[in-house]
Order: structure tokens, then C-alpha cells, then sequence
């Protein structure tokens, strides 16, 4: 890299903020997938300004730049490849600016981890629904740039839904504000919702303005065992189909269940197909009950062999144990996973994964699935040894096979997680030619140059 | 016009799909405003393949096309002014194309009257819950062209947090489809969102897939009047923040109150200074009433004179007439009324509405206000007699206060109604001018003849 805008650089930001030696290089070549790639320069701005200035200096040399929180991302999406270039780290523009209790508002930096922000809203009386499983290692500026989801999004809405405003340094530097604290707004067009999933290709974001709501007093949790795949998965349009909202609708299927029994010992019924797991909440005490008694009821009259309510606190955060420990469940059984969240039509959940199981069948390696079967948004997880060759080969097929089983269905190849690298092969076959070259357009129009994260989105 | 484009335009559509003898073309000149604009020729499309066909010829003569539907915008987005040019009007497109239960979706064009779709859903048992005031004359394609609200969206959200999927007919004729039956999705750019709200600058949307939710079984209604204006919207803050989230949350002032009781004798209490209108509604009986004894409760704490609460459907009505009857009942007292739509913090709601009435005092016109407090978005309404013109004089400089008071505060220029024409020369001051040149690269863009509805959202 040019030791003339090194130096520049180093000016802007100090010494300390500029890292180059190999050393510092590989520890931001990583996210939580396997792609891995290294940049020639990583730079970590505390202000606004200093990343306009970045964005100037590598606008003028033509230097890509790779924005990333804590690269806890799973599309390779803040991975600097394959161009190399400036990853552009945000961990130290960590600070929650405002709180606003009478508007329900936090402005905040986009390198707070998202659960520090949760923290700190819900001490004030307030509650930021989002809750991506990464939720305690991802920011909120990642959050932002995927439009994370999470199992509480059935009833709330994913992240994206609670952007009010935000602060984005464009491609040439300048520095734009969009929004403001209010609910509504049609004055031009919806840049807080372009921005927002755009994996950082369209411009950085360095604050956020987020809608909060009034934190939920009382939850009930559930879990309910069924014999059937088929019959779980009727369940969850059953419930829905009777008005109620609950907060998560969570479906794991055997492979899964298998694996946390396996790694945990929480007692769960192996001899089933498929559980789910069901919490309603709310303000009104009655009614959150009332709501998770007529869920489990559904779940009886659809066939569920057993249906448990917890009964106290620590009864239900049992039951979100298995739930919450499937990442290193899983880790027990293989050496290694592959994670889709292909999202498809709550109609299709059982033909999707009755293909998937074929899937698995076909190639002869577990795949778990469990995911926001509310949403329709399933994580199948592929176990597999990666040190052994002709496993990975297996691997990488078996995921174009899962998105084509996704497509089939009407589905589509993210819900949660976003394109990045790892997803670009097989976008075309999503949303076809026209989509992409209305979105080419777009990218073309605000990052003429191609700088900001080149690589990630589009198909090559 | 060319003759040959009129000729070839005939050809596609069919004689009597193709206007222009003066009578015909005075009816298309129109919308929910004051303003007005001749077309060269109005063009009765009745499918995605003629619209796509329209564009393509017009595109080549680089002729604007002005997309409308019933004509019922407030902020004259579907006049063909400045330009002339083609409108075409989507109200031949008035089908209903697929209801999904089990999806809970709608597939519908984009001519569909929403009172129509609406009624259609409901009775599946299904809800489609935006319902702007315009609903039994407003199609569901303008709905999307300027995200249209209501009083429901308090609780429920705008027309766009329905919108799952759109068929577009770009600026080339070449016809998108956006999005699946699924809730989420995170596969390249929110296009969805970049097209609704958009006014039909960047694609003529004919075809739209909603999200529909299971309809609330239960609604309980309340009116509260307040001696003071300013408990009135604290009372909303103090509701919300208690956790209760109310279907509608409804604020009318004295002004509006007046004309009200005026035109209705319904036995309002005139010598308030405010009323909340509140409904409640869900599935579960009890926490439907729960809701609205809590919220009534409330209103009584924050110094509510009387709550009225209704006990039977009758009474429910009665309460809403009061509502619903806004326009009528603003028309006796003044020929002629100009309404807004900003919207602001709700904390900012007192401060707004005390600008507003200086505005009102300053001019010696009166101001009606009244809205979507919950939302914090208001329709302030001139009360005024447009025969004379020192009142038409005064209007229009008092509706530059209006936009000059809601940015003030925090607020936004609209919240439901769009910019079109009339809101352009104050966009600037509401967005600054880094955001509007944005928007102008992403117009330029997608449509880089400037022939969809030149003229709207962007100032002169």
C-alpha cells in the first residue's frame, strides 16, 4: 500500500490507530465463517469525521475500504476480499449518545455491542427487540448493515424496523444524516431502509437512531415435543392462524435436539421429530398467559405428544437452554458446521425440510435444522470434518443445494444474514438478472468509484 | 402530441383505453388539492404487459408518464404539472389476484380500491390494517406510491411494513418483481422499501404482495376530554410509556372539536381544549378491556375531565363519527381548507400544536388540528375562503409556518401524504441538500430520461 496515504493515515488517526504489521493484519482477516482474507491496512477511527477522512484519502487513491464491527458476521461479508484494501473497524466508536425516554429513542455509535445497548435501554424502562444470536460479540452498526434478525422478530420485527435515523459517510467522504425522532415519515425516499442491509456497500455507517418500545413486564415460555416434523410445522401456522403473536416461534428438529441432549443432558425427549419452543409476552399479565395457554393448547389439538409450560423463571430459562446452546451442541457432534438461514413461505416449512433431510440423506452428513419456524427463517446446519477433503467438497455442494430447495419453495437465501461473499454465486438464481441490474445501478450511482466493500453483494 | 405515439399507444391498449378530447382530459387534471394540470392523453391500461408497453413508447418520444389512481392525493404527486405528458391511470387494474390463508397474504394491482381489498381479506378472517382516511377511494398502488398511514398505524404500522413483494414497470418498459411470500429477507437491497414512498419517480408499481396479519377479534373504544391541551398530549406519552399499545390514539382540538359538535350535535363538550379518541383491540377479550381501562385510567391520572368509555358497538361508532366526520364537518365552517400532515417527536407535540395556534392567532385564520398523536403526526387544517385572495395569500404563507414549526421541533414535512408538488419548495430546508442530491443520484439512476413523474419530490 501507498506509504504516502499510510502516512496520512497515521496523521488522521495517530499511530496507534493505523495497523500493519502482519501480526495485527490476521486478526482482522476473519468473521465467523470460513473465508478468510487479509487486509493491507486496518484503520480504527473514533469520530465521524476521522471515517470521512479515511473515505477521502482512499477515495482519492482508489483503496477499497471493508467496514466491520467485531466480525462476528456470517456471509463473509466484512472480510476484505477478495480485493484486500482498508478494513475499517468500528469497536472504538462504541458509545451510546442519547437515551430518550419521553420519544422511546437511543442514538448511539455503531460499534456498541448490541446487548451493551439492550442493557443500557432496558435500565431506563425500555426495550430493544432484536436479539441476533451474536447478540452479546455483534454491534449494532453490523446489525444495521445485515438488518439482523433473531428469534424475538416474529412479534417485533427485525432490526431495520427500529432504524429512525442514521449517520453515513458516503463514498466521497461527505457526511450524511437521514431521519430524525419520529415514527413516520415520507418526505423523499426511504434512505434509512436502502442503507440499511446494504452489507456496507452503499456507505458507512457510523451512528444510529433507533425506536424503542416499552419493555414487555411478563413472558411465558413453552416447549412442545411432537412425534411429526409435519405436525410442528402445522402447529406454528396454526397458532398464528388464531391471532396470537408470540414473541418467538422456535422449531429444532431431531439432528438438533439430539445434538444438545448429547452435549447438555437437559432431559429432552430424543424420540421426537421436532420440538418447538413458544413464549408469548407482554404488558398485561392475564393475556401473556392466557396466550401461552391457548398456544399450547394448539399444540395438543395438532398433535404434540407433550407440551410443557414452565412455571417459574428458572423453569424457563431451562427450557431456552436447549435453544440457546445449539452453536456449541453442534461443535460436539462434528468438527465443524455450515450455517444457511435460508427464509421461505411458513406454508412451505415442511416441504423445505423434508428436502433438506433428503439433502442430508444424498450426501451422507447430518444436517440440524432449527430456526424462527414463525418467520419461516430455518438455520439447517451442515456437520462435517473439514480436515477431511472430500467431506468439504461435500459441503459446498450441499449448500447449493439447500438455497436451490429454498428457491423451489418460493423462498429466498437470507433472512438474517445477508449476501456478503459466500451467497454471491448464487443471487441471479434468487432474484433473477433485472433485480440485480437495478441494484448495480444503484450501487453505481452512490459509490461510483466501487471503494466501499467492493466484492460482496453482486455476483462476479 | 406525436400522432404516431397516440396511434401506436391505440393500437396497444385499444381505442377506448387512450383519452383525449378535452371533457376527458379536464377529469385526469385533478387530485385531493387546489392544483391542477392538464394531460396530453390519459392512457386505461389493464395489464403489467400494456403499462410496460406505455413506458416503452413514451420512453422513445421521451414523453413524461404521470402514474394515478383514484386521485385522492393531498400533495398533487399524480398531476400532470409541470409537464403534461401521459397520465396513466391504474384503475382498469382493480383485481384481486390470489388471497393465501394459510401465508396470510394478498396478491393484488395496484388499481384495487383499499376498502375493496380490505373487505375482501376480512372476510377470510385476515386483516390488512393501514386505513388512511381516503380508503374507500384510495388504491392500495397510491397507498404504496406515498406509504400511506391511518389511525390503526399506531399499532400496526404503515402501508410499507406490508408490502412483501411489487411488480414495477421501470423507466425502460422492463418489467421487476420484487420480493416472495416470505417476512423476511435480506438477499441485496431493500427494493421494496426504495420503491414505496417513492411516487412513482423511480417505477410504476401495478401489481403488489401484502403481509396480512389474523383480524383482532375484540375492540374496545374510549374518549377522553381535557380542560388542558397540554395534559391531552402528555397523556399520550404517559399511555405509550405505560406499555400499552393502542390500536389508535386519536387527538382533535378545540377547533376541530367546534366544528364537529357544529355539523353533528352529538352532544360533544365543547368547552375542552382537547380530546383522545383511544381504541384497543387483539384477540383475547380480557386484555382487550384491560387495555382500555388501564388507558382510561390513565387519562384521569394526567387530568382528563371525563372518560367516556363505550359498552357496545353503537357507542363505539358514536365515538368514532365524531373522527370520521372531520372533513364534512370542516367544510361547514369555511369554504375551503388546506391540510398537512407533519409529524414530530411526540415529545414535541405541546410545543407544536402552541406554534401552530400562534400561526392560527398571527393570520386570524383558524387551525384545526387534529391526527395521529400516537405517531406524533398531526393534520393541522387553514380554515379559509379561497374567493379571496388576501385568505389564499395568507394560506399559503402560513403553510410555510406550519413546515417551519414541525422542523423546529424535530419533525418532518409528512408523515403520510408525501411530497409531490406542494411540499418541494421546503425540502430542502426539511433534508438538507446532501440528502437530496442522494436522491437525485438514485432518480438519475433508475431513471436517467427523467420520464416517470418528473416534477415530483424534488425542488425546482
Amino acid at each position: 500500500m501507498d506509504t504516502h496515504l499510510i502516512i496520512h493515515l497515521e496523521k488522521t488517526l495517530g499511530k496507534a490507530n493505523v495497523l500493519h504489521t502482519p501480526e495485527d493484519l490476521a486478526v482482522y482477516s476473519y468473521d465467523g465463517t470460513f473465508a478468510e482474507g487479509s487486509p493491507d491496512l486496518v484503520c480504527l477511527p473514533e469520530t465521524t469525521e476521522q471515517v470521512s477522512q479515511i473515505v477521502r484519502l482512499a477515495a482519492e487513491a482508489h483503496v477499497p475500504i471493508v467496514p466491520r464491527g467485531m466480525g462476528s458476521g456470517l456471509a463473509a461479508g466484512s472480510i476484505p476480499m477478495p480485493t484486500g484494501g482498508i478494513v475499517l473497524c468500528l469497536t472504538r466508536m462504541n458509545h451510546i449518545l442519547e437515551i430518550d425516554t419521553e420519544n422511546a429513542t437511543v442514538r448511539a455509535e455503531a460499534g456498541v455491542v448490541t446487548a451493551d445497548l439492550q442493557t443500557a435501554v432496558e435500565k431506563m424502562g425500555l426495550f430493544y427487540p432484536p436479539d441476533p444470536s451474536s447478540i452479546r460479540h455483534s454491534t449494532i452498526g453490523g446489525n444495521v448493515a445485515c438488518n439482523a434478525g433473531g428469534p424475538r422478530c416474529l412479534k417485533y420485527g427485525v432490526t431495520g424496523d427500529y432504524v429512525l435515523g442514521l449517520t453515513v459517510v458516503l463514498a466521497d467522504g461527505q457526511i450524511l444524516k437521514t431521519g430524525q425522532k419520529t415514527i413516520k415519515d415520507v418526505t423523499g425516499y426511504d434512505l434509512n431502509g436502502l442503507f440499511t442491509g446494504s452489507e456496507g456497500t452503499l456507505g458507512l455507517v457510523t451512528e444510529v437512531l433507533l425506536r424503542l418500545i416499552a419493555k414487555p413486564r411478563y413472558a411465558r415460555t413453552a416447549l412442545a415435543e411432537f412425534a411429526s416434523l409435519d405436525d410442528a410445522c402445522r402447529t406454528v401456522n396454526a397458532i398464528l392462524q388464531a391471532g396470537i403473536v408470540p414473541a418467538s416461534l422456535e422449531l429444532m428438529d431431531q439432528t438438533a435436539i439430539l445434538c444438545i441432549e448429547d452435549a447438555l443432558h437437559l432431559g429432552l425427549n430424543t424420540d421426537v421429530e421436532a420440538s418447538l419452543i413458544i413464549e408469548t409476552d407482554g404488558t398485561d399479565e392475564q393475556s401473556v398467559l392466557s396466550e401461552i395457554e391457548a398456544s399450547s393448547r394448539i399444540c395438543q389439538e395438532s398433535g404434540a405428544r407433550l407440551v410443557k409450560m414452565a412455571q417459574n423463571e428458572a423453569e424457563r430459562n431451562n427450557l431456552w437452554k436447549a435453544r440457546r446452546s445449539m452453536a456449541p451442541a453442534l461443535a460436539r457432534l462434528a468438527p465443524n458446521k455450515l450455517g444457511e438461514d435460508i427464509t421461505v413461505p411458513r406454508s412451505a416449512i415442511p416441504e423445505v425440510v423434508h428436502r433438506l433431510r433428503a439433502i442430508s440423506a444424498k450426501y451422507g452428513l447430518p444436517i440440524a435444522i432449527f430456526g424462527h419456524a414463525g418467520d419461516g427463517n430455518l438455520h439447517p446446519n451442515i456437520l462435517f470434518d473439514k480436515r477431511q477433503p472430500e467431506q468439504w467438497a461435500k459441503a459446498e455442494q450441499m449448500v447449493a443445494e439447500i438455497f436451490d430447495a429454498s428457491l423451489a419453495v418460493g423462498g429466498t437465501l437470507s433472512g438474517e444474514h445477508g449476501v456478503g461473499v459466500l451467497k454471491r454465486p448464487y443471487l441471479e438464481r434468487a432474484l433473477g438478472p433485472l433485480s440485480i441490474e437495478v441494484q448495480r445501478h444503484i450501487k453505481q450511482a452512490l459509490d461510483p468509484l466501487n471503494i466501499l466493500n467492493p466484492g460482496k453483494i453482486f455476483p462476479v
